[in-house]
Parts: C-alpha cells; structure tokens; sequence
C-alpha cells in the first residue's frame, strides 16, 4: 500500500466520520441530518416506506472488479428502486459501514460520494449512518421513501386476464459479471453494467400513478421474481419467449463464453429493471415509455412458465446453499 | 458441530427467511409487514426519526460470551435508544444479517426471539430486513420511531445555567466485558449487564415530555457522550465527581482487577444510560423517577471537566486508532 495514502487507523473514527458526511447534502425535506442520535426526515402522507440491504465484500462486490464509487452507487440503487418497487418516491437513505482499519480514508469517501450521486438521481439524501470496524468492507443501506398520497403497489395485485410488463434491462449486469469472473474488461458496456445498475426509478414512479396492479424489481432474476408476484397473488403468469429475446450485446457475447444467453435474460438479477402487471396493454402504454409487455396473466396458482413450459434457467439465486 | 443440527446451507435462504420472520410480531401500526419489496409504517406526526448501527461478531459481540438471544436484544436496544434518545417513541426496526452458510439455523432463530423481545418493551415491531451471505456475522439495524406531535429532543440545545442529569446504569456494561475478558463468568449481575443492555426507555420519554434541552445515549462512554452535547450546543459542563461515585458492584469488584472503578463509570459505554440536560433540579424531579442530577453547564466552548478538571478517564472509544 502507498504510505503516503491515509487509512482510517490514521485519522481516527471522528475524522473519518467528517470526511464521508461532507459529502452527502441534505434536501429540503431533512429536518435533521447526520450528527445527532438519528436523523429526522419530512413524511406527508402518513406512512413511511423502508427497506434495508447488505452487501458484503466478495459476496457482492470486489474492490479489483470496481471502483468504490461504483459499489456506492450500487449499494444505493438496489436499496432506492426497492422503494419505487412500491409506488413510493425514494427520499433518505441511512448507511452502515463495517471497514479494516487499513482501508484507505479515500475508499470511504468516495463510496460516499458513489451514495450521494445516486441519491441525486431520484432526489433523495443520505441522512445518517454508523461507521465500525470489520475484517470484510460491509455496506448496510436502509432506504425511506414516501407515497404522497398514493396506494402502495405491493406484490400481491395481480389478477388473471392482467398483462405482465417490464421496463429496463434483463440480464446484462449477469453478462457483465460473468465476463467479470472468466478474467477479462469488456465488453464494457456489459461489464458496466455489472458494475453500476441503472434501475428505471422514474417509469416505475409513471407506473404506480397509472393502473399497475402489483409490481416488483428484478433483483433475484427474471423468472424467480415474477415468481414471487405469482405467489403473493396467486395466479399463474406465462411470459412470452419472443418478447424475451436477447439483447443484441448479450446474444453476441454469448457464444464465446458458451453460454445461452436466455439464461442471464431469465436467470440474472442485480440489473434492477422493474417487473410488473396491468390491466391491459393499454394501461402498459399508459405507464410510459421503457415499459413493454412479455406475457400475461392466467388463473392458476403460483406458476410462471415461459411459452407454457417451467423453465430451465431462472430458479433464482439463493444465498445459501 | 452437532451434524442434527440443520445450517443456513440445510435449509437455504427462503426457509430461512421463513423462520426468522416468524418470530416478528406486527403491531397496528404496521400497514405492511416482512415480505414485499419494502415495509411500510404508519407514522402521523410528518416526520419520521431514524437511526442506524453494525455490529460486528469479534468487535461488537462474541458467540461464545453471549446467547443470540442476548445479541438480539443488544442489537435491538442500541438502536431503540437512539430513537428514545431524540425524545421519539421507536415504532420499527429493519433488521439485515449477514451470517457463514454453517451458521445453525437456531441461532439465527434465537436472534430473531432476541430482537423481538426488545422490541416488545417499547412496542416497536420488527418490519423488515436482509439476509446475506458472509464470513463474519453482522448486523445492521435501522430504528424508526415518531415523535407524536413533540418537538425532537437535539445535541445542540444545553444552555449556561442547566443542570446535567442521568438515568440508568454507568459502568456496569464496562465491567462485565472486564470480567468476560480476564476469562471470568461472574459477578454475574455485572456480565449480564455487558451482554444485555437495560436502556432506562419510559425515563427519556418521560423526559421528552418535560423540559429536557438536549440529550443523548451513553454509548461511547459519560465523558465522551457528554461531550458530545458540550460541542453540539457550546457549552462547558462540570460534573459532579461526588455524584458519580461508582455502585457498590463496581467499587467491589475493581480491586480484584487492579482497575479504578472511575474509569468504568466516565469512560464506559454500551450501558445506553441517557444523559440530558434540564433548566433547573426541578425540572430532573419532574422528568420522574431515575434521573439524577450529575453536573452543571457553564458557560464556555466544548470542554468536559470533573470537579473543575479534565477527567484522565474517559476519552472515548475511537474504532480505527
């Protein structure tokens, strides 16, 4: 390690404190941000939405694939576009980081600056944290948001007869990392994309002020997250393959690496586009642009199936096992 | 390991998900629970108070010192005192985890109980959270509470003329790591202590509702923590060494150590004591019963001093250095 690049063990828990919040501005909506017990954040309408995640060093992120101001930026938008995932418009975060005394005092505040600019993106701030020493860098993000007046759009909404829609990209950031793991940097966009999703924040806010009946973003993959619409609301949803058919990135890439590139479209999370059902292809047209129909709704219970078989690819990725 | 022992990896992430969750009871504030892309928590007053904190196994706790119970209680209380501490009832914890796939499914049970135990005391409901993949067990816990129509109870509010007050416990958390580190098992009163905090919860309410001008949690310890309030509001406060006299558990137990009690008492944290400042003894007597005047503030800028000079114990905990 450069010697002349400070680490927290040399500037201390305070002064490490000050240089990550310097970089997170407050909203007009923040009554009171980072500095004291807890921050206090303006709600309107009567309910507050939360979410948290965690990401952990070398479960979802490595420092020699990105830069800190990427895994940032990541760890924010996985946690905002839960917060749209219901309808709700995104407006604090608060960020827990466990970090090695050697880190450097710069990989922090640019994993803040990576935070603030996503938050930028939607309006929202980060109003306050924890910083604790760890062997693995872990980022926890809790994010806030509000409906203003709205009806939550939850999971559990869809009705046979519906129209299944989606809006961003499948399976690039599963390209892109797959590409990652084999040793190589490009195609960058793909790669890119690994790195920093660019979830569809504001035609998921055009969704939930037209006719979405229940919606959800992709973080599992595809098929296992219109899964877990399916179950929530107990029908059966046939996606159509045709209006699944590779980007052309992905399908170029594919046959180098050997593999069937309907496998990242089906199968891969972390892109963070948005899944969800409407009432008619009208209502999918009403929703704005990015959103387009891949398959439709049927009675029947917790099912989805592509063309009208269960899918090879797609069960989803569990941590565990 | 017991092999009849079903792991996170037996059982995968879903099931797990499904046992944790089990255990979180949601009150009627709750519009919606685990289970969605996020939580939503009614909250009427227009403004949601928030706060964060990690722990982190072999920093923050030790599986072989404490029961999961106990650490889920700790995680938990931590964090409703910080809502507490701002004069704010805590109504919802988000809760991530990050644990090692060979983690027994019991203990991540058993942290579960634990959380939802302390919660229970203050009528807050678990409503949401994360489970990830990780070497080291980790746990970020996201406190909201709501303040009910009061005026939040800030650092910066300590005037010249105040009265500084406590309520609960200083020191005992201090010596019970004392005792666990030297490889003892008792006082048990004092080991307890260390393993679950007992934060005096009504007393800040009860404080919040009288004429408290600022306080805070003691978490980094009394020296440290009033500090904290001494520069957010301005302020030189004197305490009262007479006052402060260690409880008879640890002025008998510090001998056998070889440590002065003192320094448990000005330099301990985790006990989650709350230390505030009021305009008069009067206004202590009518914040009710468990609060004890410690100390004056003066006029002056940001200085700690007992008896008129810089205490030697206490200067804090500092994570990196």
């Amino acid at each position: 390690m450069d010697r002349s690049e400070p680490t927290a063990a040399d500037v201390g828990e305070f002064a490490l404190i000050d240089a990550v919040t310097s970089h997170f501005v407050q909203g007009p909506h923040v009554e009171l941000g980072p500095g004291d017990d807890a921050a206090i954040v303006r709600i309107t309408d009567g309910r507050v939405v939360a979410s948290t995640d965690l990401l952990v060093e070398g479960v979802h992120f490595r420092r020699d694939w990105s830069t800190a101001v990427d895994i940032g930026r990541k760890a924010a938008a996985q946690n905002l576009v839960d917060i749209v995932a219901m309808g709700a418009r995104p407006t604090a975060l608060l960020v827990g980081l466990a970090m090695p005394p050697d880190l450097p005092v710069a990989w922090a505040t640019e994993l803040a600056d990576g935070l603030s600019r996503e938050c930028a993106l939607v309006g929202a701030s980060v109003v306050g944290g924890d910083l604790v020493r760890g062997r693995a860098i872990t980022i926890a993000v809790t994010a806030l948001g509000e409906l203003d007046g709205r009806a939550p759009v939850t999971r559990d909404g869809a009705c046979a007869g519906d129209v299944v829609a989606v809006c961003g990209r499948l399976g690039w950031s599963a390209a892109g990392l797959a590409v990652l793991s084999r040793g190589f940097r490009s195609p960058r966009v793909l790669v890119d994309a690994h790195r920093v999703p660019t979830p569809p924040y504001a035609a998921g806010l055009a969704a939930a002020s037209a006719d979405v009946t229940s919606m959800c973003d992709v973080s599992d993959g595809l098929v296992a997250d219109v899964g877990h619409l399916a179950t929530a609301s107990g029908v059966h949803v046939d996606l159509d393959g045709a209006a699944l058919l590779p980007d052309r990135e992905l399908a170029e890439l594919a046959p180098a690496l050997g593999v069937d590139p309907m496998s990242w479209v089906l199968g891969g999370g972390e892109d963070h586009a948005l899944v969800a059902t409407f009432p008619s292809d009208a209502a999918v047209r009403k929703a704005g642009e990015g959103w387009r129909t891949i398959g439709r709704v049927l009675a029947g219970t917790a099912a989805v199936t592509v063309d009208g078989r269960i899918p090879k690819a797609g069960t989803g990725h569990d941590h565990f096992t």
